[in-house]
């Protein structure tokens, strides 16, 4: 596991290609993952094609790794299978519904973990996709996905072909909490955020974008009120016709 | 990462403590995970009192790894603590909406798991609470959890006391597609749940609960149409009143 002390995301990947049997094995091992009462509520989606990389790309905003990367994976939420076996043995499915979402996202989110740990232990480089939660329909209709099925997270995979610098992160007194969550005096928060914001990349983000700040470069630019809403809407929107809401 | 080929849920420990240097380290080391914009969207509130654990007991059900583990972790999605530090620097923090939840969810996730994952290979056992989503209100009331936080995850933590067997797993093939999803023809689920329906213990489970068949002990005993319709809800409520719809 020194693998995740030394992780930080691969963008650039080698032309080489993932064989389909180590590719399996380590899907295969992940499966380990904690799940809900056993049920492996996820599925993924292996993109390999050309042609599929190109529909795909737009959907991801055109990050260069969906095209870049010998493999792309989608992982969904999925309680369509589980539910169409119970069809099948005459019982009640009753998984229609946000809670059961909730579980199937959490099994597939702690599947994708596992997922890349046991990948990047391999040798191999992987990106996560953030961008998989800002358009699921259209991943959806792309990838055919039935209702009681949700794209949750996407990962581009492949030999590593750069070495970046790790980025930094929080000291851990900003996020663990004894007992209690203890809540953020102005004071805490100066100390917390002091390294991200002196960090000289950083300071050259607020001076590009023309703002005060970086925590404005992140409001004003990066995550943006606006944008939050509008695909908020739309997200509920995909999250009841897939049948959950 | 053999660890986590060889993993099983373990419900037992010993009475030996886990170090506070130890545990912080651990959660220190699993930030690594991938995050959302280098957001770090989550907090973990650390239970060692026997007061706390008794008054979390009831609201995971009583579930006795509660009060029987040195540790328990409480896992929760935290827009509360980057949105207080936008408002000390004067951004126009726009995360109080279901999208910024599922980010912060999906952060808080990837960290659960990368931690269990070091956790495991440090030789501790994990047990994960899938009662957490059951009951977030009470959960968050009685862990001072302010809006803008989620509990979505509770690991309970310890010095293995004992090695169960491995639980079985899916044959890959009922979760990985190619390209695109292909859906599900009644004789692959047969073959699929085949292994599972045949085992020993789940044949027993049937037959005790005077049930046809092993869908039916999930849909009629372990997770009802009723149960999380009305789970469904009162979620849907906690999420309102926790700022995120």
């Amino acid at each position: 596991m020194t693998s995740i002390i030394h992780r930080r995301t691969i963008r650039k990947y080698k032309k080489e290609d993932i064989p389909a049997d180590k590719l399996e094995a380590l899907l295969y091992q992940a499966s380990r993952a904690a799940t809900m009462g056993n049920m492996q509520l996820y599925s993924v989606i292996v993109t390999r094609s050309e042609e599929m990389k190109e529909k795909l790309s737009p959907l991801h905003f055109g990050q260069p790794m969906v095209k870049g990367a010998p493999v792309v994976l989608t992982f969904c939420a999925d309680f369509n299978r589980f539910t169409k076996w119970c069809e099948l043995r005459n019982a009640n499915a009753g998984y229609d519904n946000i809670l059961s979402f909730f579980n199937a996202m959490s099994d597939t989110l702690l599947y994708v973990q596992a997922f890349c740990s046991l990948a990047e232990e391999a040798g191999y480089g992987t990106c996560y996709l953030g961008t998989t939660l800002y358009n699921p329909q259209g991943i959806i209709d792309l990838l055919k996905m039935p209702k009681l099925t949700f794209p949750v997270a996407t990962i581009t995979l492949g030999v590593p072909d750069e070495n970046p610098e790790q980025p930094d992160r929080l000291p851990h007194l900003a996020y663990i909490h004894d007992e209690a969550y203890q809540d953020y005096a102005p004071n805490q928060l100066d100390i917390i955020y002091y390294f991200k914001e002196q960090l000289e990349e950083n300071q050259q983000f607020v001076k590009i974008n023309g703002k005060e700040n970086l925590a404005q470069v992140f409001t004003d630019c990066r995550y943006t009120k606006k944008d939050n809403e509008a695909m908020s809407a739309s997200l509920l929107e995909t999250l009841k016709s897939q049948g959950f809401l």
